[in-house]
């Protein structure tokens, strides 16, 4: 019982948590990695008291079993002192997500930490190959938050196909054990599953979010550049739009975007909002496979839920296929 | 062996072909349904010299063997006559494909033919429940020319649980037999597959298409109204977006939907170089699935390397996973 996932990170469940940045805290990641994956703390803030305060947890919850976990920066924007940071917990894998993964994978590499490095098209993978990541994440544009422009389903076994003998994990669109199951057929040796934790005890989300994302449907989240236009921080890639469940500040500005970003008072007050917690203007970032989420349950749980009904959903699957000599 | 779809159609393998518009004429649906699949022939245009051609040409490809064949229509445009004369050669299901099925159901549940019609979002999904559909096709934005918003990987498990017993087949993006099998453990009665057999000697598409799907890749496609508002037909609804590779015409006006359709002289020049078999303008619609497709097969052969290769996706899956008590 193996992929070649879970043997380089001698860990039972090929599944790993998706480091989102603020939300997957030490508490989630060492719930995950105590229930057999690889928790992934999300370092994408890059604030080195909230690193240094989630990384002391993690160690410390994990400190009895002695299991694995890693931590995840944006490629883009991650500092070299966050990441220096984190390389002092040891953990055992860095994450780098969005933009070029050169600048960050040196002091990783030093540090003989196997590096993840997630990817949004077939160009970005070549690039992560040549660069010797361990493990390369082909994420789709179902997924919540950033992404790129290609699809989980027909982009992973192109991933595949690229990599070799490098393990992948696929990654959107995935919150069930049947995602996990599909993930496995399509040649990922694992998935890496951000929305499906948030609904959870341990995510650092607040209970507003997590009932949003139990309430909602797929139909009811977007791709979206103007959060990224209107926020702090104008410099994400343009490529990279995210997932969002639909609120009145999105239907106001959509097709609007070169306006808003002239709209010095428009985003002023945007900030405002957020900073006083409206849900009309703060984003939630939300996969489209919410449809698949209607429960909270603890993090580790869960976990066990997906290895569960991903082995039930392929034994079901195993009886539809006549592979057989054509009969007479 | 057996899923609930190959069961109603008394079928070997659960594969349908994607009934498209002018390439999947009789020849292509003879050759999947001889070989153990569902053949839909592509009724899209509405010509009742092109459907009787190609009606003759199923029906008697199958008579020897017995094997059931299908038509398929556009459910907005299609006339009452097309589907009327389809009837009389007595296939075996009629699909009903983008807008409101309602007013083409009728005549088809008169004649006691199994009706499929294929949906791009819940509530159309719902709706297809309600008329009485004996197929549901969860159709993802990967898939090869017109589409919906939602893509396949989390929209068929969201589909599955809302049809209940009703099979579900699940369309976009699958192209090899990883996505077949991918399809199946996310709960699918099998899969609907439309470009992979653009690219067999038996479709209806010039060697030139052919080759351009081999050539590219999926980051080389991109879903555009471009082409539905210089073509002749503009009132195709709007909501569905139509995935095609990227050539000049498509570079030129990407963005200035409105211009375009403002601007009957561009239009007309359109239309002129379309007839004139100019690459540059031609439309030619593909999944982003075309990273899977390497070779022209024979529609028969493919349907068993499809289903071979799904059989060896899942073994090789089927190791994967632990679903086992927690070990001490």
């Amino acid at each position: 019982v193996a992929t070649a996932f879970t043997e380089l990170f001698h860990i039972r469940h090929p599944i790993a948590l998706a480091p989102m940045g603020g939300s997957a805290g030490g508490a989630l990641a060492a719930a995950v990695s105590n229930a057999g994956g690889l928790g992934l703390v999300g370092g994408g803030r890059e604030d080195c008291d909230w690193i240094t305060r989630e990384l002391q947890l993690v160690t410390a919850a994990t400190a009895a079993t002695g299991r694995p976990w890693g931590i995840g920066f944006q490629a883009w924007s991650a500092t070299e002192e966050a990441v220096a940071l984190s390389l002092t917990f040891a953990p055992a894998a860095v994450m780098l997500s969005f933009g070029d993964p050169r600048r960050l994978a040196a002091p990783v590499a030093d540090a003989g930490i196997p590096l993840i490095v997630q990817v949004t098209d077939r160009r970005e993978a070549a690039h992560a190959l040549e660069l010797g990541a361990a493990v390369i994440v082909a994420q789709g544009l179902e997924a919540g938050g950033h992404s790129g422009g290609r699809a989980t389903l027909p982009f992973v076994p192109a991933v595949v196909d690229l990599a070799g003998t490098t393990p992948v994990l696929a990654a959107g669109g995935i919150a069930d054990g049947r995602g996990l199951a599909a993930a496995l057929t399509l040649g990922a040796a694992g998935v890496l599953v951000g929305t499906r934790f948030q609904a959870t005890p341990e995510a650092l989300v607040s209970p507003q979010t997590a009932q949003a994302i139990l309430d909602h449907r797929g139909e009811d989240t977007e791709k979206t550049r103007l959060f990224d236009i209107a926020g702090r921080r104008v410099t994400w890639p343009a490529r990279y739009a995210a997932r969002v469940l639909r609120n009145d500040f999105l239907e106001e500005w959509r097709g609007h975007e070169e306006l808003l970003e002239a709209d010095d008072d428009a985003k002023r007050r945007f900030r405002e909002a957020v900073d006083a917690g409206d849900p009309s203007a703060a984003p939630i970032w939300a996969s489209e496979a919410i449809d698949l989420i209607d429960t909270v349950v603890p993090a580790g749980e869960l976990v066990e839920r997906l290895v569960r009904s991903a082995h039930d959903a392929m034994a079901g699957a195993a009886h539809a296929l006549d592979p057989g000599p054509t009969r007479a």
